[in-house]
């Protein structure tokens, strides 16, 4: 019976804040209290120090081909990553290729993960291609412990669903208790401005934003909420960016539908204008960053529960490719973000982000006073787990819950850059950004994994974990 | 120089009401005043009545094949019912064929028309197959007095479009001042509920409505303002039924889109319960009837501009096609709603209304307050020339203008019967209900084709009118 | 007989625009036509011209009694200046004063102006003390063809009506088919907030606008719209400024209350920058002038029909009052603005615009295609006749109406100057402004009082003109 | 050192449900964990039950004079029947009588409470008369532990008090960390609905709802907010009832604004269809309960967050004042509803509502899916205690909190009635509805008050409790 005791720190849940001892027992969290006997326990003392629950993402890209690249975190480095960043738990995109079976892609995304994994994680399976035997096969993922599917309004010829395709998993989905997920932009808009912009000259990473406008993205939020409503199903918004999606979520929800919604962090931060800046190829991820205005907009959205997480779209490509980067001693190059260079189109699309989300969440959006220290657990953790069948395993501070726990000083000081950072590449969206508390230790089922600047993390120690279905509708 | 003089009327505008006599001189109004000198003309007292401009119908499919028959009035038919409703200018659409040329639709529409004309005429052109050469064509319809083209987002495998389409088609329409017109439904949402009622079974004309919900309305309204908000052109929404409708558009013209939309007069009047009763086919058309609420709506609406015309969609059928009609003596057999008996989708879709439309748009909205007959004015004749590129040639009393000049006994008592009315079907669904207000004189570019009960109407005297392109948005 | 015919102009009414020749018979409308014969008549060429309507203001205050001083314009000045800018017909205040009748008021008004009038004229009557016998008194009015009142939300300890006695005047209105006006803004707050600027040294114009936020005017215009509906009566909200307030008056308008207003003309062109300018008292009137963005919401506001009237609350007081102005020869002293010098709450209260108004409506709204010159002509004179019971009589073009006719050149190329504009004060809010169509000829009653830069009003020759119950709710 | 040990019950706080042992220590929690150990402790075995924070209710009036008689619980009968419903924290209103001073008013409330008291208690002082003294007196309430003050808008000529007051109220409560809160109904237009209503003979209850229309509510309530913003102070709305003031909130709230607000549990269920009941009576309280959308409404705004408390405004009356009750073993009679037989405008307003607080929202929200058992508690538990600064002493199941905990049976299938309730009055707004969930045991600082339907409860015991300034905004 492995025991071990954090004593004096102060615990927050998404509803509570006070100080007490907590025990982890066999990487369960056994008690809270005051005072709690030490004895058999290792103990650690984190007097002046916040007790979180483990964060959850339920947006990466690990180790995703892309754009004839491929998404350079894998699930080891993005693991370590999300560790040093206090994640501790992570659902990736399991994307099903033309013609295969969605349990082809979850095999194929088994493979890459289980000898890697150190937190622990699980799979959406990305729809994109639709038949009787793929539709059939739904249901089973379910049972198995994979209750959400994604679908795409956008990337067209590619990743894109017609509306009849959604309208079908959508009405699956819903009788066999699984949340539907969408990517809202309005795909064949957007192909025909890109085409437009690439014929007449307009060549730069400015231009990824320009033709994929916010009426694209409302437009597409709106219409997945409209055929949620009609199919009688939850739907799950992934990025949302911009002030129209956000009401078109916020005007289902008050109509009574079960519409939920995530923002990345990075879409409270950065807007065109890095774009617009000479090594704007960084910020191209889709739906674009936007507007100061839309961002004032996320910020309410989260405040008044019109979005319910914030995860990252985790999805780092090298900003220069040609060059080897130096990663745990070993040198590595990955293509990235200079296939687009002169063309914005040829961008690959994302950002590195999981290591920066809880800081910089924390930073902006607590240490301002736009969003309390609850909500941020609540947006980060215990929602997350809700929503997609994680509660209360992880998310909370609960008793008999896994002991996912991390230690946050807030008064650490840190400031982001790609020279400490965890995540394999080369950048930091957040390069010289400050972030006043960072996590000083990461527990994940009662194991250490994050010490400081130390790293104890066992690639394959990390487990895949089955959810269940009929999540709650927050 | 032919002269006629109206004398002692009550001339109603969109924005006067007044008493004054009216010159018509070789088919165009000369001249308004008080007093005017009677010498050379015949005179028309029109002491107790309104003298109205005539009504403009921009939404009627005469002669319209459609699912296996053809909509029961022609362009002989459907003049005379709409001159003894007040109405002496309409749009009909003509529908592009897959692989035809859109002239090819004009001409064969030409072919229907042109012998039977009565009142004066124009077309949209409903554009059902785009490619290169078709997106070409476009212009070339502008400058020959066709600015403005149709699409529909409903009627899956048959008229609908995809978004790319529809959006290549606002880009080109707006850089011509073309109006884009939409029938805006969901079609592949209502694709898949009408076969999975079929397949349960659910087969009365009640269904019709509900695989046809208001949310795919309003959605596929609010996408379709989206495009037009990203291709910065104008559009109409046709046949605008429900409260989602009507916000998406209320929504987009507050943001200073040019958005604009019309409602039919049937759906201030009927709903799904109509649908319910045992002859419910006699209202099915698409979109459906509605709910009590939703006609609320529609009022508030028209009151409040987020909706600029009133048309009818006019497209009738017989009730019972197996029987004879008797029609100017002459006996008529189409085929008609009896061919969707136990299926509700195989009802053909519309219903005959071009008659109908003034007087009971007077009746239920002027003589109950929820309009001025000003408002009627504009709704039907004013504003639907301004929109359609015909003002100041239609649609008001002004001097210069074409003499369509309807004279309307507002005690005249009438009520609606398929016994009496002029339209070609053997059911009125305004069986019953009573009109006050009724033309008791119609005048087609000075012409008199009503005269209470007489009709002088002469086949091929009504002549295609070009409209300019660069319609006003209103 | 006295004819004039103004012949080949472009008539410009609410709905229509269209080219006419126009006739005038003893001083009314006789005849619009083409061609129309010119015997017997004085002839006016109006070639190139547009013929509008004279216009109407509904809000002024001639002569009034205001802070120990006078407005600086009579009914004589104040009516030329009118006359000069396009307008021929004002609504002035008659202000009751403590312990007085209403009655008493508009005779005290009857002696201002029944000598001094060029253009014709009427009262309102606004109430500042009211009891049984005031409130009895009320319905008199109306017959007496005053059918409105007005009452004050501010100006606390002095014009300031509690909410109790709001009511009670709203009841006894809408019992007898009058119209309450009021002045929306929370006196008792901002009251506070002057004083405590005035303590904490706060004395510029500036503080002026801060120490009336908008939400002063916005609470009381909501107040006011909720009192209306609970008392079933009708409501004019005079000189809404600000986005709140048009927020207030579109939501009860959406519930289908009979609520109405109207803006000024400068709030449309004026902000908070012109306060803190070192003449900042030039544009000191109550509400404020607000933002930029409340400008915005004005314009959208007359284009939605959120608001029916555009007015001036024409209140001028001369900038330096201790000088003479020379006014048609004669030199002129009234105390004004420097009351205010060192303290911005003495500072009287008010602009001049009344000449500027409807020039600088075409100007900004025409011009820039924010409204159409038919909205301009229903916005300055069909409106304002229909709500306030002098339609058809005055506001339009129609036969028989009172001929108040302007003829406008739309290549005028004028800006306005205090040394040239026929206000009495020494300052223009617009000096400098251009106004590239002005009135060259302003007929009042077929009376020519303009023509180009001469003037042939005469004193005493404009009628105070009864007006109806029961006006429109537009 | 007491000990109580609460094993294998089902936690439940604002944000997580968990089974896990609970341990009192000394009237405080000291531990919550799996198999915590029994030793020197009391156990108590809530295997199937729930374990939730003890009730908070902000908003009573025990022993309140009220109409000339009184409320017909005090201190201790209210308390006894609060901790039956569950509720161990109220906070009532210590109400100024003119010209007195605050701390006066809260001396005469300490003589009610103190000898009485059985749970914990604070209150909020009602200013009712407004002078320079009183002003200054204000802040030194918050220093001692009251920093919550209310005010009326309605009660014409008796509590009521003008914008001015109001405003300089939220000045210096914001000034000084407190929190306003409003009776927000337009008093001066009630009082004149009211007296119309006598002067007509409409005499029965359901004229009280009448006179007193959700605008009024919605006025005041907008009225309200627009003050708090305009002075940049905290505002929570008491006792809201309709959709009116719900939008007027949550308007204010999607603007930045601080303002909450509350609603009362019958506010959910009863309806103007009560007043009409011949005991309709029984229900009259101010503002009066309304209609089933406006109970829609209400759903909706504590699911979305508009409004963030469920209170009562428990103020009991007897139906029948001229009988006896027995209430443990003795025979009382207190005038009560009868005072008003034949004139609405004299029955005493108020509702017994304390004991069915919870109980009822748990039926009618917690078991149809309307919130969840979280909100629950959020509601009426940890969301009053942070508003109120009463966090984290009181409202949560947190380490170190007062241990006031109740043990809630889900399977209870209690009926309310008079005939077994707590409360001291003779009828129970809720006789005969289903509480499916009922406290079982409900401790008080570790006290057992509740054990079944046995009662423990001392008075003297419950402690006045003084709270924080700088309560939450939420």
């Amino acid at each position: 019976m492995k025991k071990t005791l954090i004593k004096n720190g102060t615990l927050v849940t998404a509803a509570d804040t006070f100080q007490a001892d907590l025990l982890i027992v066999d990487g369960r969290i056994a008690a809270i209290g005051s005072a709690l006997p030490a004895e058999g326990a290792d103990t650690v003392d984190a007097a002046g120090l916040y007790v979180l629950p483990g964060g959850i993402d339920v947006h990466t890209h690990l180790a995703l081909p892309f754009g004839g690249t491929v998404s350079s975190d894998d699930f080891y480095t993005g693991h370590k990553a999300a560790a040093f960043g206090g994640t501790t738990f992570h659902i990736d995109f399991a994307m099903q290729v033309k013609g295969e079976s969605l349990h082809s892609a979850v095999e194929r995304w088994n493979a890459k993960a289980s000898d890697k994994a150190v937190i622990d994680y699980g799979y959406h399976v990305g729809v994109t291609d639709l038949n009787e035997a793929v539709l059939a096969e739904i249901p089973t993922l379910a049972t198995e412990g994979i209750p959400s599917l994604k679908l795409f309004l956008a990337y067209k010829n590619n990743l894109q669903v017609d509306d009849a395709t959604f309208f079908k998993v959508l009405l699956q989905a819903g009788d066999n208790g699984m949340l539907t997920m969408v990517h809202a932009e309005n795909g064949d808009v957007i192909d025909i401005l890109v085409k437009d912009a690439l014929a007449k000259g307009r060549l730069t990473p400015e231009w990824h934003a320009l033709t994929r406008p916010d009426w694209a993205e409302g437009e597409a939020t709106h219409r997945a909420a409209a055929m949620a409503a009609m199919a009688g199903a939850p739907l799950y918004v992934v990025h949302v960016t911009c002030a129209k999606a956000v009401d078109a979520i916020a005007a289902a929800r008050a109509a009574g539908q079960p519409v939920m919604g995530e923002t990345c962090v990075q879409y409270f931060h950065f807007s065109i204008d890095n774009l617009r800046q000479p090594d704007g190829a960084k910020w191209v991820c889709s739906p674009p960053v936007r507007t100061a205005a839309d961002q004032v907009a996320l910020w309410q959205a989260v405040r008044a529960n019109h979005l319910q997480h914030v995860s990252t779209d985790h999805c780092p490509f090298f900003m220069d490719g040609t060059k080897d980067l130096i990663y745990e001693g070993q040198p590595v190059r990955i293509a990235g973000k200079e296939l687009g260079a002169g063309d914005f189109s040829k961008v690959p699309n994302g950002v590195p982000a999981i290591e920066n989300r809880m800081p910089m969440l924390w930073a902006t959006g607590v240490n301002t006073g736009k969003i309390s220290l609850n909500r941020l657990v609540e947006l980060c953790c215990t929602n997350p787990a809700r929503i997609f069948g994680l509660y209360p395993q992880k998310g909370t501070l609960a008793v008999g819950a896994d002991a996912d726990v991390v230690l946050w000083d807030p008064k650490a000081n840190h400031v982001f850059s790609a020279a400490t950072h965890h995540m394999r590449t080369d950048y930091d969206i957040y390069e010289g950004w400050a972030a006043p508390a960072m996590p000083v230790k990461v527990f994940r089922r009662g194991e250490l994994l994050v010490d400081g600047a130390e790293w104890h993390g066992r690639p394959g120690s990390g487990r895949w974990t089955p959810r269940k279905a009929h999540g709650e509708v927050l």
